[in-house]
Order: C-alpha cells, then sequence, then structure tokens
C-alpha cells in the first residue's frame, strides 16, 4: 500500500480509462462544443509536493490540488485517521444524531474563528457552506420583519462557488453564459484590483474609490435592501487579486453602520495559505458574521465545509415564541469520516508548526515571485503568503489567451503544473513545500518564461 | 482497529462532547426557538446493522443511517480500499484532470443506467445532484432559444435538497418556514399518496386523477414554458409515499409530448433499495433524461453524488459555433477517495448478491410490515423493497405528533431506532440485513406499538 511512484497498475490500460472518461464524465467546465473531444490529464500518484501522471512523468503541483492541499500528498496518518473513523462509525444522520468528530471539530473551529462566530454548520465544501451563508441572510432578515433585506452585494471577480445561489453572486462574467443565475438577488462592485488602476493613481486613491464604489451601490439599492456583502479576503479564482490596504476594515466598517452582514469567504484563504487559521482578523483585521471554509479544512483529503455563523446572527434568527426550524442540510453535513480528516489535518498543522513555517517562507516566495517582473511578457506578479499569480501583459485577449496557454504547456514540459487562468498562472503550492522546493519551482518557473518569450519572439 | 463496541476512548467525556455539540454545532433541520437548548444523540460506532450510543446501548438501525448504509457498517474492504486511495492520490481537480477511479466509476454508472443516460457529472450528494440537474435544465433550454422552458414541476410532500434551488422545488411545506425560496420557477403538484384518496375511490380512479393533475398543471402553466418534472420513484422522506401502479409511466409519456424533460430524483431508491441499481426502468417501467443519485452510491461512507444525463439531452446542449462551458462543478466533484470508495461499495453489492438478497427478502419485509395494520393506532403502512412507513391514525395533529413522538421513545428504549416524521416511522434498514433481523426488527416494533397502545390508553 506504499506508494512508489509511478504506480504499476495493469488494468485497466491508461488508454482505456481516458475513453471511459471521455465518453462517460461531464468534468466541470467542459466545452460544450466539443465535449467528448478531448482527455483531461490522468493523475496517477502523489507525494508530499509532486504528483505522476499515467505516463510516469512527474510534476510539482503548483496549484496544490486547487488551492487545497496544505499538508501535502501521500500521508500515513491521514489514511490511519480515515480508515479508523470508517471502522467505528462512517456515517450517522446530522439530523438527529451527532459523532465525537463532528462535536471536537465544531469546538476548534469555533476556538479558531475570530470574535463570536461560535456556531458551525457543516457542509460539503465550499459552493454549499456560501449557499447556506446566504439561506442564513434570508432566514435571518425573514426572522426580523424586514425581507426585502436580502440583496448580496458582490464583486467583480469573486468566485463562489457553482449551486444556483453560489453561483449567483459569482462575478467572473464569462462562467455564466448559458446557465441562469438569480440576477435579483445580487448586485457587482467593479474589479478592486490595483493593477487596474488608472495609470498614475495612487493606491491609496484606488482604496478610496473602491470603498466608494460600495457605498454609492449600497446608497443605490437603499440600505434596507441590502442583506450582506460577501467578499473573499483575496480574490483567488479571479487571479489573486489583493485589494488595497486598508480596504477590508473599511468596508467592513461600511456594513456594520447599515447592518449589512459581512461574509468572509475563506474557502482559499482559511487553514494556513496566508500563515493563519483564518485570514479576515489575523491578516486582515475584520470580525466577519459568517465566514464560509472548505478546501484546507481537509486539505482536499475528503469533501468537507463550513458555515461558521456568530452569535449575534443566531440570536436574531432566535424566536423563543416561534419554533420554526433551521430547515436546511445535507445527509452528508458533518459526515463522521470527513470530520475526523479535518481533525487529523489540523493536528498535523498545529504539530509541524505548518502556519509558522508559511509565515517564514512566505517572504522568499513573494520575493521570487516579484523577481518574475523582469519578464517583457509578465504584465503584473502579485500574491500573498504561499498565494502568486503571474498576469500576461500581451495586448490582446487573443495574445493573452495564447500567452496563458503556452506557459502551461511548458511549465508542464518542464515539471510544473500552472493552473492556467485566460492569461494567467497562479500558484498555491502544498503548504509544506521547502525553501528549496520553492527554489525548484520559481527555477522551472524563469526557464518557462524565457522559453515562451523566445518562442513569442520567434514567431 | 476492530470495533469491540461500546468503544473505549477515555477522553474527551460523552459530557464534554456534548457540551460542544450543542454550544458550537448548529445541525441541520435544528429547532431556532431553542437551538443551544437540547442533546442529539450520540453515536460512538457502528457494526452490521447495529449502532452503538455514547452509554453503551445498542440499536438496531432502522433508517440505515439516512436511507443510505446499503452494505451495513464497519466494513473492512471499505476502510482499506479507502485508504489504499489516500495514499495513492487524495485529490486532485477535476477540472483539468482525471483519475482511475471516476473513470472507472463513470463508466459503471453509465452502463447501470438506463436508456442513453451516458453522461456522469459527480457532485458531493444529493441537493448538489438536483442542482446540477435542473442547471442542467437550463443550459440545454438557453441554448435551444427557448429560455421561458424552465418551469419545474414538482410534487407536494417531494424532498430534493436543501440548496437554494433543490429546497426550491422541495414540497414539504413546513420546512420552508422562514427560507426563501424560487417560486417563480417551481410549480407543485398535489399529493399522490393513494392513502389520501376519497372514501369509495379505486386506486385506479386516483391514478387518472393524478396523472390528471399534471395534465392541467401544464396546460395551465403552458408546455412551453415548462423545463421539466422532478419526481422521486417513491417519495422517501414524505413518508415513503408509492404512487399508483401505472402513474409513472403515463407522467413519463406527458413529459415526452410536451418535450418536458424527466427528471427521477433517485437518491434514495438507487442503489438496491427496491432490488435494483436504479428503480427507473427495472421496476417503474421509465427512461427519464436525468437521474440523480447520492446515498446508497457509497452506502454512505464518504459523500458523493452523480447527476447522469443522457445523450439526447447532452447533445441538444452542443453547439458545434459556440464554444460556451458547462460552468458547473465542485472542487470535490469526482473526488477520488469518495469515488474508490463508490467502486468499493458497488463491488461489494455486485459479490455478495445484495440487490438478488433484497429482491427475495422483501417479500418477507412487507408482510410483516403490513401485518401491523392490525393495531388500532396505526392509519396506514405502505412500502417497497426494504424500505417500509408507518403512519399513525390519530384525529388531530397534535395526537399525530404525540403518537409519533412516542413511538419513536418506546422504539429507542427497546433498542430499535426508527425515522420519525411528524406522525410516522420510517424504515430503511441496512440492505445485508437478514431474514432473521427483519423478524427482530419488526418484533420490536410489534411490542412497541402494544406499549404505545397500552400507553395511550391508560392515558
Ligand atoms: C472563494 C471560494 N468560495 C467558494 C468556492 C466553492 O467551493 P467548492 O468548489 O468546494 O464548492 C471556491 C472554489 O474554488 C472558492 O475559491
Ligand atoms: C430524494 C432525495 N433527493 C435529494 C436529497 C438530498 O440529498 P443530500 O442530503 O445528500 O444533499 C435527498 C436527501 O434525503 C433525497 O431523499
Amino acid at each position: 500500500m506504499t506508494v512508489a511512484a509511478p504506480l504499476d497498475r495493469n488494468l485497466p490500460a491508461t488508454e482505456d480509462l481516458h475513453d471511459w472518461d471521455r465518453t462517460h464524465q461531464l468534468h466541470p467546465w467542459a466545452a460544450m462544443d466539443d465535449w467528448r473531444g478531448y482527455d483531461h490529464m490522468m493523475v496517477d500518484s502523489a507525494k508530499g509536493i509532486y504528483l505522476w501522471d499515467g505516463t510516469g512523468k512527474r510534476f510539482i503541483d503548483g496549484p496544490g490540488g486547487m488551492w487545497c492541499v496544505q499538508i501535502g500528498y501521500g500521508r500515513r496518518e491521514m489514511a490511519d485517521a480515515i480508515a479508523e473513523q470508517v471502522m467505528t462509525l462512517p456515517y450517522t444522520s446530522p439530523w438527529t444524531t451527532t459523532t465525537e468528530p463532528s462535536a471536537i471539530l465544531a469546538k476548534k473551529l469555533a476556538d479558531m474563528a475570530p470574535g463570536d462566530l461560535n456556531n458551525v454548520f457543516f457542509t460539503t465544501g465550499g459552493s454549499t457552506a456560501v449557499d447556506t451563508a446566504i439561506r442564513t441572510v434570508h432566514f435571518m432578515n425573514n426572522r426580523l420583519g424586514r425581507p426585502d433585506k436580502k440583496i448580496v452585494i458582490a464583486r467583480e471577480k469573486g468566485y463562489h462557488g457553482s449551486t444556483y445561489l453560489a453561483s449567483s453572486v459569482t462575478g467572473k462574467e464569462r462562467d455564466k453564459s448559458r446557465f441562469d443565475v438569480e440576477k435579483r438577488l445580487v448586485r457587482f462592485l467593479p474589479d478592486v484590483n490595483p493593477y487596474r488602476r488608472a495609470e498614475g493613481q495612487s493606491v491609496e486613491a484606488w482604496c478610496d474609490e473602491k470603498v466608494a464604489d460600495l457605498e454609492a451601490m449600497i446608497a443605490e439599492v437603499g440600505a434596507e435592501n441590502v442583506g450582506a456583502f460577501i467578499a473573499e479576503p483575496i480574490l483567488c479564482s479571479g487571479g489573486v487579486i489583493v485589494p488595497p490596504e486598508g480596504y477590508h476594515k473599511r468596508t467592513h466598517e461600511i456594513c456594520r453602520k447599515h447592518d449589512i452582514l459581512y461574509i468572509s469567504d475563506e474557502v482559499v484563504t482559511g487553514f494556513g495559505r496566508l500563515g493563519h487559521w483564518f485570514a479576515s482578523q489575523e491578516v486582515f483585521g475584520i470580525t466577519p458574521d459568517i465566514i464560509t471554509c472548505a478546501k484546507g479544512l481537509t486539505s482536499g483529503y475528503l469533501p468537507l465545509g463550513a458555515c461558521i455563523i456568530s452569535d449575534s446572527v443566531m440570536e436574531r434568527m432566535t424566536d423563543p415564541d416561534d419554533a420554526a426550524l433551521f430547515a436546511n442540510g445535507y445527509t452528508y453535513s458533518a459526515h463522521p469520516v470527513c470530520c475526523a480528516a479535518a481533525l487529523k489535518n489540523i493536528e498535523i498543522l498545529e504539530t509541524e508548526n505548518i502556519l509558522e513555517h508559511v509565515r517564514a517562507l512566505a517572504p522568499h516566495f513573494q520575493k521570487r515571485l516579484q523577481a518574475l517582473r523582469r519578464f517583457d511578457i509578465v504584465g503584473d506578479v502579485r500574491g500573498m503568503g504561499l498565494l502568486g499569480c503571474i498576469e500576461g501583459g500581451a495586448k490582446t485577449l487573443a495574445g493573452e489567451r495564447r500567452l496563458g496557454a503556452m506557459l502551461d504547456e511548458v511549465c508542464e514540459e518542464m515539471g510544473l503544473l500552472v493552473r492556467p487562468l485566460i492569461n494567467m498562472a497562479v500558484f498555491s503550492p502544498p503548504l509544506v513545500i521547502t525553501r528549496a522546493e520553492v527554489d525548484e519551482m520559481f527555477d522551472i518557473l524563469e526557464r518557462a518564461l524565457e522559453e515562451v518569450s523566445r518562442r513569442l519572439a520567434a514567431a
């Protein structure tokens, strides 16, 4: 059962697997003009920060799964903890019963979360955590007799998931093409990326402008109609957009002033990506009303999400004279095996001092990232903690796409997976990455950028 | 790691766990007038068809987790298969990559599903499968240039989950009290339960009436505005309501006639509950356009759901001249560990001939269930396969609730967990239950009904 990668699994053959996958699995974000026409990379095995594909080729896992594999792959302690919980109690209904792992995990998360965020509702991932958060806003405001206070202010380029409701507050326009969203429930603020500010504008002036965008939106919609503001501390899938300094606190104050719930979507930023359990308070100085999290909570080893709600919101949802039910939940809410995986993951993060490691390593990671600015084809680089993004500097969208695709291809040839996002490549490697491995990763990136520059110049 | 229940885990103490659970975990369907005021039963361990609580008391698991633990608890093969996949590859992104377990599972599900239901989209449970199914209807009809053909016809007492969208098509009125739903997208047909038919009405006449309800609704809304009909083959959470004979085929034909997609929600009925992989075709003779499933797919051991889409729907979503993306999906779609658990679960169902076992045992199970009619306090009993429900026959809602709660309490005293649903108790034990264990379960039920009758007579 130990993994000596590449695996020697004789059957089925990789080509059969690709055939079955192509013919029978519809993948997220599949291109619908050609949905059986192309193959996804077959990942065979993984260990530490490395992945192996079906041909035995090794890659550094630049995206860390999908911003989630904090503790790295191939952890025997995780396999043991999971197997033990499977044998003890693989399932029980969260409606009528509870379990040791879910009770301990709820307590742990309440301790980790800032302020009075003491109430944990477990879900199956980030989208269901966001869906629950927004439904909580509905419940509270219905209860308070202000049924119109429901509009969610969200942001362009924000990503909050893929249920109908989570997708409705997602601001990545291109993703919405053929699916419907519930437009009446949401308003979007324009891009907060300082890279997009006008030539000559200071970051401070940009921040003022972005804060004013929120105020103007509230004035336009009417505070009595705005239920919540939802924001990732850093807009990750939108391209690791770090809002300008001071933005979080000022927007948070505005929400407080208008009794608008602040939902901090920490699906990516939680569990150490920025060197802390949660980033809202420790990094950005705010205590939200609701935090949503998933991904790093289990390091992606098993599906789990959580919507953490403040005491104050809970109290406002409560009416001792009205026994209404919190009629929301999933068969797999608080799944005991997933909760046991989260507990072991947190234990590993604690005992191996991984948060400290991230805080110590981040300056080096960010320095190596910033050094990539020297390439002409690089438009911007940005990041924080062990999050990074390179944005191409081509002049046309077609040029941007070409650059993004080429960088992706060259990195892959050189043994590094990056997550391509049109003209961007993002990085969020496993948090256990060493300084030497960070250097290995950025060395490859530099060589890849050189190669891409060469190819583009030759074209 | 073998389970000798009750467990001897010294710390933390059960009372601490209850304290943490009460103070920090918000459970599905929590009573909001008193959300820190009561405890959930602490389930400690499980083996076969039995559960143990924190005090060492043993229970037969009447509800089989929550209609899901088909293969029973404590399966070493499951723990091994899960641990092995954790060590090999715990996670990889379904956006850009694929894996052996997900490719094999997609192929298996396509083989099991009827007709041209060949395309599997993986999710994290039933709600996200339903959310995806309805979004697929949106995508298809937007693509076909008929953006108004979106209304979903659903049924009173149907349960389809808890995302905003899944909850919107759920017809259990009492569940909706303080949460919002998207009313514009859905219409509900009245109860199809033959038990509710008028005195003297034949089941055939009832069926005609229920089919006419659908036709009338389509005529009222306009077929050009109706995108889909969503239906559980048996309305399980609504109280194991088996629609009258012929209902499925006739409603399916009506949908065909009006180009309305038929979504068969097999979250409970799939994976052997009625003795077949899926019930739509094998039990009820219809080939739907979309099947949603979850629960029994992994026997609840890990979270996984699937939305299985027909080739015909896929083709109608495709336009070679328009590269729109199927921009829907979850970080934990096609989770490799959950897919590996599903594969092992299916292998166990196959090698132990559990579907045949269910088909052989069901008549005895149903006979013992029907025999409970002899109690005056029983209004109705109904079921199919290894699904059963007892409905109380009290005259008032308060009386019904009292009866339901009392039956629940007495069964619990006697070592049987039932799932209480107001005035009903439902059963869906692990499918591996033996004939002797079925007798043990119904013997307890008979004693419990005697005891409840006695208590009510004495009151
Ligand atoms: C900030 C944020 N919120 C929510 C989600 C949705 O999470 P999931 O894919 O687990 O449903 C994501 C996923 O990338 C995310 O990045
Ligand atoms: C028929 C049906 N559909 C959907 C669901 C929702 O599934 P989940 O709770 O896994 O989200 C359920 C859950 O009980 C169900 O019974």
